[in-house]
């Protein structure tokens, strides 16, 4: 019995049954980490951070990517650049984790000196023939949806992310997230996969249970309900709020605010979906009492009751209320080990203390994150027993992770497992 | 060179020579790990914990076996099960580690609710065409052998566990483990892989160096001697410690104390040895002085000198005795780490303080098991190193190793190595 | 697609290109890091420690080398002797890490007792016809050269330590470094892997800009520089510089002290070089200011102006000076974790706060090690990063760096990778 006969990965993706969730090896193993690493973060777009992470010409932006790290900056005119933080001579890391101002990049080990365009302008001793040209440091592709950066690390970045561009190009429009600021950030890992993680986020089946705090302005329902085992009472509820979103989302369109879900969820290599969703309670932010936590509004935004602009993607997911935005990437670290990073977005001029508290701000997502971190943990636990087999899925509120999982299989597929 | 040729675990097995520890892989190598895990953990069984866990109707017990967990509870019907403690919706854990009452079994990520039958009484969201019947939780095959939990987490339980059962039932009636309380237990990490850990306890060659507070109790010679190589002295106390013994078996025999030693070593899946051994001393109990710890003996004992009945598994060692019993498993968590679980039972109306000291109770074993957690720990260490090559083991004091090494060899091929 | 089949070496040897730093793989890859250890710290020799380490009849030091340790041993006729610290019953540590006292070396396990010949005297419970005489303790092949202890694991040595120990013995002789003694010591663990910290000793090309403490003694432009790229000033400090070196080196050996580079770098199986180099400034010691340390000289040296003695191996750096040496030894944890010990000595007779100040001796490794620490690490950093490509070393100061990469592809394949 060799080690290595179980280190196919192709067998375990046929052994995926529609409806279920994955075989045990794929959320544990780690052969599966790895070919999840390079095929989900490294040869698909995913979201690392905010224009509004390097403001001004200068400004530098060292994003972590698990063994891959990334420098976002603002050269010299102002446009966006994001290079591997990887020197051409060694492979030292140029800069440190955080944020700095830099007139240029210098490698602290042997002093190669890198322009903000990323042309090598100095190489000491390496002789007259040496070609600068040839090392510069090597561009990522990167776009900025609205002030959201995507990278895509491998060198032929998958088009179709061109829907998510033009759907969200109009829909961020009036948020100006080039023009907000990060008021808050935290870092969490997760002990679970990050496909776990994925999924928690997928549904709302359990949040009644155990997310008190964002029940008071998420509405779950929204995100499916089995009409024939509920209560009456609770029917009556659901199709009320059925009623409610409906309404809404008609007055939201009438007005000129896109609303209607937009979604590319499978045969596809961008999955992501946006959507409006109602705000419930005083139906402003999600926040303890479902009220504004910024008196300043986020961009051109005048009204407060336009919702959450919701928007998934598969290390991603926010919220884009009209006070503040909540934006959340993961980054796998193991196959058991996820990082969770989220920042709290205001206008930039928002002073705290004056426009916004950042309890108030703050305090559900916080309380949220560590409650998903402890349901992921158990659901991880669970599935490493030997006696785990995939469970069904729930037609009406698990949806969506079918079509993760689907989707998480063909990507894979494509991609040679 | 592919590293991958030398993940075969066959030739490895196939270096094993008679008389002599294993090759070294057998104890280090990660994929041997992984290979005694579903060999020796999850095909065999093994011992696991104590009716007494859960005295009660509603008391539910976790127990971790690495990364398998288990439930063992007491139904409604005061009747023992044990489940797997994995939700049949999507993996999660059901319950924390320890102890809990409980009236249903309800996961908390989706509430998913069992009976304590094990059956899904409530499933949400699921859809009237959801069979609830299929998805009871899964139940975990076991026997309580006087009390004594042993499980096996597969599908197809060795059948040979009948003479442990036969011979054990009998031996310990008198002790009514069933009406026992745990009084103390410990948990300690061994750095050193489990294999050695079960070879430090099927020898007591090293006892007289090691372990001086057993030895005031515990006759090392009854685990055998070589007579030509002792001095006159020691051999004349080998030969008065031999018909000692051979004079007390026979009088507990004589008296209806079933005290021979009845074994199943090699030649069969449970691998098991109980024999009546005489304590040394005062000859009670295994404390400081050898006299009982307890003045309320256990079950319906009525004597302190019946000495110490003695049991092993492959994974777990007892003593049972007038006063108290002690109780050890051991569960593999890496090629270099075992954890051992020591409980201290005594009589369920037996109070602290009044009817026994703790620290009388326990001192000895707390002493002698860190003692053996070094002695595996520079073993394992010793073994890591490439100079090590299997040893010769004593023919006088280590033949139960041999006979422990070759039930391994024989065991693995059995299960396909 | 197989996992194993990216853990063939071969391949990754193959893609070595001549003038740049190594394939990510040989620095980073766990099967990578198991064969270096066993091609070279296995099967080449290594330093490991130093005669005075055991000054006296009966002293003992152990030498821990990643999973490997031995016992360095001065025998009651007072000779060295070198021994695997591994009992050859089952495999137990003999001695604890660190220095002892020692009549015999006694096994705490089962009392096995050896002589300091090593010579297996006692082994109780083995019967009469066991063969003591085949159960000596394994030695080690080992050379004291000039008082410094290499050591090949192996059975089969490479013969060329010839060279090394023809040119050092004549070199080392004035340090009399059997009649030193260790003033202090230091174990950093750098996260980088052992050949980065390798090479990141092979160059100076880092010093100007990481080291100024080193730089008030040591001359980085004795590794070359690329004179057409200085500027006037700098090429004419750095000809200054290397006429003095000449002129030095001419004096010294006109003087009987053998001062010119002997190197054995590639096409052999141990590597060294050797070279009297010129100390800057006050010109005495590798000192904050360049002056001695110790009032009391090493050995039979009477002059504090015969520069430093520097000695170079796979897995060490020595520096051999008038007032002390400095000598430093490396060994890889994991592919990613390298402990690099580093001693000082001075005379034997050398007192501290007499003879010299522990501080000002030590100052200037303990700052350049912590410097280096870091520079291996986030170089072992950005070589992890999917973005990292070898890069082209400086002809003019990474010359050793090619060589050392050369002769590690060579030695792999000379040892069938």
């Amino acid at each position: 019995m060799l080690k290595t006969f179980s280190s196919a990965i192709s067998p375990l993706l046929d052994r995926r049954s529609q409806g279920h969730s994955l075989p045990a090896g794929l959320y544990t193993r780690q052969d599966v980490f790895e070919a999840d690493l390079d095929v989900f973060f490294h040869k698909h777009w995913i979201y690392v951070g905010l224009e509004c992470d390097v403001p001004e010409p200068g400004d530098a932006h060292v994003i972590d990517l698990g063994s891959a790290s990334i420098i976002l900056l603002r050269d010299d005119d102002g446009r966006i650049r994001v290079f591997h933080n990887v020197c051409r001579h060694r492979g030292t890391r140029l800069l440190d984790s955080g944020s700095s101002i830099i007139s240029k990049l210098v490698c602290p080990y042997h002093q190669w000196t890198y322009e903000l365009s990323g042309e090598l302008a100095y190489a000491p001793h390496m002789g007259t023939s040496f070609d600068k040209t040839c090392r510069s440091l090597k561009p990522v592709h990167f776009k900025s949806i609205g002030g959201l950066i995507y990278v895509c690390l491998s060198e032929a970045p998958p088009e179709d992310i061109d829907a998510l561009e033009r759907t969200m190009k109009e829909r961020l429009a009036p948020y100006d997230l080039a023009n907000s600021k990060v008021a808050f950030q935290t870092e969490i890992i997760e002990t679970g996969n990050w496909k776990l993680t994925i999924e928690n986020n997928r549904e709302c089946y359990h949040c009644s249970s155990n997310h008190p705090e964002l029940c008071v302005s998420f509405i779950d329902l929204d995100f499916g309900f089995d009409p024939e085992t509920l209560n009456p009472e609770d029917r009556e509820e659901a199709e009320k709020h059925q009623a409610l979103y409906d309404e809404r989302t008609r007055q939201w369109e009438a007005q000129g605010h896109p609303s209607a879900a937009v979604e590319q969820l499978v045969d596809c290599a961008t999955n992501f979906r946006t959507q409006r969703l109602v705000i419930a309670g005083a139906g402003e932010s999600q926040t303890p009492d479902a009220t504004a936590a910024s008196a300043k509004l986020m961009g051109t935004m005048t009204r407060k009751d336009l919702g959450d602009t919701h928007l998934w993607g598969h290390n991603c997911w926010h919220h884009f209320m009209g006070d503040h935005a909540v934006t959340t990437l993961i980054i796998p670290l193991g196959p058991d080990r996820t990082l969770v990073r989220t920042k709290w977005l205001v206008h930039k001029d928002a002073v705290e203390g004056r426009d916004y508290d950042l309890d108030k701000l703050t305090s559900v997502w916080i309380a949220t994150n560590g409650q998903d971190a402890q349901l992921v943990a158990r659901s991880h636990a669970g599935i490493l027993d030997p006696a785990y087999e995939p469970g069904p899925y729930s037609p009406f509120t698990e949806g969506q992770l079918d079509n993760f999982a689907t989707w998480y299989i063909d990507r894979m597929r494509a991609n040679g497992y």
